[in-house]
């Protein structure tokens, strides 16, 4: 059965020496966030991750979610528990305002406490994980009626919540939806119509379950711009928040997947439910947009999360598994074969997971911090910056390290050799869970598009070349230093390639879009690469000050190799990226239809 | 329901126009290996693959193979008809000698159908293709009355084989294997041990089982020296060839595994069991390599057959699926949404499989003819030509074709969205069967060790040297056509990277072995990238010729699309790889074991 050990010295490491949060203290809630608070939060989160919910993740991928016949959906044993446990130590609401029950930690807290949750259960964390998204968009967007009737109960997490957007017929584009809301006497809606794919759409973890519908007033535009967010509760609430009558919304069917078992994937049906309009009519995509973001950023960190702990797994077997031996000779010569990872290979393969880990928890980290910044700065300048960079990084983000953190997955089953094979050992879980972060949310073929459509060339490119300064004044400052030098030549070139590959999109996207959307998957991880490398320069930076500083530990040395190792082997890559994006849209676009 | 049809007119073009199988009319069976022959014997294969294997792919999986408390194994239903089919077709010795049963048709042929068989159910095509692999090792190294006894059994499907390496503390490293063989009076030797990971180990397929079995005789030398090969029928066979009393070796258990469900996975129990020796004694890893390169071909082909049947329904949905807008303009206006095959990501997704499945076909037919060379040519140089590259190509196609196939089927399943998620549609399927490519017959990290530490090396790099005057002879050849400059100017400068790559790692890997094995796993890629570019010239030659010649079909164009699409897209990465391997072990080997 596999292990989890929740990675807080490198939390600390990034929020203290990287990141230094005590600068950010005039934002709200940061300066309730002392070095031995966030420690204790971090210390506390990673013994419930690795208690209670990294044991039920192997048994709940086994039993899954059940329907029964009257639309009733049990999850897994221990869930019901766990999430009791969760809910009740105040997990849900890490960064939720006072106002509402929360705790109102910075959110870059809370997003490195969703790593370790993901780690540990990803199927579970994402009933939490989808509540806080419908939180976001409700504590947005809603009124000050529904945020007292709904907010504090989601914060507990004694009520859940989820998003419901796609229909048979219409998931990326949305405009196609079909279900329906009737305007009914009393200012609610009826909604009918069926949403699929809907994540914790049932099950039995909290009293009630909030969902937010996307659906069409009668009468409304055709297209986007027809539709609305509604909230439809599974039990009716009255005036004094208790619940009521069910509502007209049951689970019609759960889905088989793949992975995630423990997660009630359900088909919904609507039938004249009760829905509560939340912000302005046929303005529901941008309110949707608030829980999709905030979404996004989870699915990142589920790329991150099993990446974390398939590593962690496969590097207990290569230090365990004695089979052959070293090339330059036996090292272990007394056991009848030396670990494995004497093998050169079985380390690149290791240090090829460790480097991106450790880069895109910084960059999770980074991010999240910025939406700290966007959302608490009294400064509007800060502000601004911060939500372009949000902005501009999200599909990034999204595409990019659930991209990785799944190949990391294959990479680290692929270290147990057979076993990695065989359900027991719990690798090709991880493969399994990690598989679905790179299509909800936005498939990432559709956050590439995202991002050169939309991100790119928001505001005049502002957001793209704010970072641009950013790194390259960080190469600038850097690069002089013999001991940075590796860390910010090599950054320099990969950034050279993305501005160049920046340029030839704008050059060729606006003569033919095909251009640039043949060349989007190739950028977006092209942008990723850089965004890592220059986490590690900012690593090797902060690591570097502490080894100035007397820090003799060996993890000051072990960082800096990871991080050479990422500079040398990976980063590399935006070179290639640049080279076939810059091939542009004809050999792709020459074939009709029938010819695939 | 996914849905596969067999891709008989690309194999037709690879065997008439590129590799000219009429040119061998001198080696045995090729003259009998008509157009008219082969024709009909793939579209046989094709019927019968779509026909009967195809349909039982999933519901296999989802029923799996089942053990009963007496150790038996029950496949899943229709496994044992279709076993049946399969077997009075004459399948398993379309390429076995007249002698034993079988057609004596080319072996590039049968690799052809192989990969049909694959392509529909992977699951049922390995019983007879370990089948096929076992018999090959008795032809080669077995007794006349060895071969005798079992050989006609099996090449007619009657009785079914496996390969018994593994134990629990011993996959790659066979030097550790412990099952013992203690000589009887009568010749035969009382087998005992565990040996575990069988494929097909138990089952209801077949009238017997004949087991190849690695196991040290008494007294033999420790390490790889003393191991010898045995055969142990799971019924005993007398003299007239009748099926007798139980043998002394059975199932012990099942494994639950990721994917391939439908074939059982034992552990097999050896208590006494009798065997008998094949070929000498301590020379059992000798005769098991002929079985294990037999094997290691069909592995290969399971990640070219898996990515070809997940490219046709990621294409076929991709034409149906009605989502978006084209960026340049509603393609199909008078419906609610454009096909998403209008967009250059899916097609770029679509043309990066198609380009690779391919060129993987024909690497794979290119190299069972040099096996039928090697083994059928009266010409002792053309042998040792033949014989070099396939032992060159071996881990090449093993370790490349299943990478690349199975991020082939994680691509497919991509462009289903949330439904390449969901069992039904059966696309998750295929990334999970893939998967067990990567790992078995070998590891694709043992892949790269032994290019680089065994089959380049070898004979004062003979094999490599021949292929790389192959394909650069090929270049001069044609380069001064325009019509083929833009495949073989890209081919020079991806050659260019592989010589590079060799002559680096021959000058490091001799001061420091390490220095190799870091960069073995992009040696392995970079070497299979100019083995599929040179694929892709030799077929846009072929392609140009029936141009030339008056062929005005579709396919002539789409061919030279496809392939310029790997030449522009995928070659290229080439360079990265060398410039990864070219870093050395330095980094890679930095760490203690336990800062991992």
């Amino acid at each position: 059965m596999p292990s989890y050990q929740a990675p807080i010295d490198h939390v600390r490491f990034l929020l203290n020496d990287v990141f230094h949060i005590e600068r950010h203290a005039n934002l709200a809630g940061f300066a309730d966030a002392t070095p031995d608070l966030v420690d204790a939060v971090l210390s506390e989160a990673g013994k419930l991750c690795e208690g209670v919910l990294q044991p039920l993740n192997q048994s709940g991928d086994r039993e899954g979610c059940v329907r029964h016949a009257d639309g009733s959906v049990t999850t897994p044993k221990g869930f019901k528990a766990a999430m009791k446990t969760y809910a009740e130590g105040g997990w849900l609401g890490l960064s939720v305002d006072p106002e509402f029950g929360g705790q109102g930690l910075p959110y870059v807290i809370s997003a490195a406490v969703g790593e370790f949750a993901n780690s540990a259960n990803l199927a579970f964390a994402m009933y939490p994980g989808l509540t806080q998204g419908a939180l976001a968009a409700l504590l947005t967007h809603g009124s000050p009626e529904q945020k007292a009737t709904y907010a504090a109960k989601m914060t507990a997490g004694e009520w859940l919540g989820t998003m419901n957007l796609t229909e048979p017929h219409c998931g990326t584009d949305l405009g196609l939806l079909k279900t329906k809301a009737v305007p009914n006497a009393d200012g609610t809606y009826a909604i009918t119509g069926q949403k699929i794919f809907i994540s914790a759409g049932e099950h039995d973890l909290g009293e009630n379950i909030i969902h937010l519908v996307l659906a069409r007033i009668e009468g409304a535009p055709a297209g986007v711009k027809g539709i609305s967010l509604f909230i439809v509760p599974k039990f009716m609430v009255d005036a004094a928040g208790k619940l009521g009558a069910r509502n007209g919304v049951s689970c019609g069917s759960i889905e088989h997947k793949m992975g995630i078992h423990a997660n009630s994937t359900c088909v919904m049906n609507y039938d004249g439910a009760t829905g509560f309009l939340i912000g302005e009519a046929n303005r529901g995509l941008n309110a949707m947009f608030v829980m999709m973001n905030e979404a996004r950023l989870g699915v990142t960190t589920q790329g991150l999360a099993v990446s974390e702990v398939a590593y962690q797994n496969a590097a207990n077997y290569a230090r365990d598994r004695l089979q052959g031996r070293a090339l330059t000779g036996a090292k272990q010569p007394d056991k009848a074969a030396d670990p494995i990872i004497v093998h050169p290979d079985v380390r690149r393969t290791l240090l090829t997971i460790r480097a991106f880990n450790e880069a895109a928890r910084a960059f999770v980290l980074w991010s999240a911090l910025n939406s700290d910044i966007a959302h608490r700065s009294a400064d509007a300048d800060m502000r601004r910056t911060a939500d372009d960079l949000l902005g501009l990084m999200t599909p990034i983000l999204k595409g990019v390290l659930t991209d990785l953190g799944f190949e990391n997955t294959v990479r680290a089953q692929q270290m147990l050799g057979g076993h990695g094979y065989i359900e027991e050992w719990g690798m090709e879980q991880f493969v399994r869970d990690a598989r679905i972060a790179m299509i909800y949310e936005g498939a990432n073929g559709i956050q590439a598009l995202d991002l050169v459509g939309r991100k790119l060339p928001r505001d005049g490119g502002r957001a793209v070349q704010a970072f641009f300064g950013e790194v390259s004044g960080f190469v600038s400052q850097t690069e002089s230093d013999p001991a940075m030098a590796p860390f910010s030549g090599l950054l320099r070139l990969a950034l050279g390639d993305l501005q160049k590959a920046t340029l030839w999109l704008m050059q060729n996207g606006l003569a033919n879009p095909d251009n640039a959307a043949a060349g989007s998957y190739d950028y977006m991880h092209l942008f990723g690469l850089v965004a890592l490398g220059y986490m590690w320069g900012l690593m090797a930076q902060a690591t570097l000050k502490l080894k100035a500083d007397g820090d003799t530990s060996d993890a000051i040395a072990t960082r800096l190799i990871v991080g050479q190792f990422f500079m040398e082997r990976i980063l590399p890559e935006t070179r290639l990226r640049l080279a076939r994006l810059s091939t542009g849209a004809t050999t792709v676009m020459a074939l009709p239809a029938e010819a695939f």
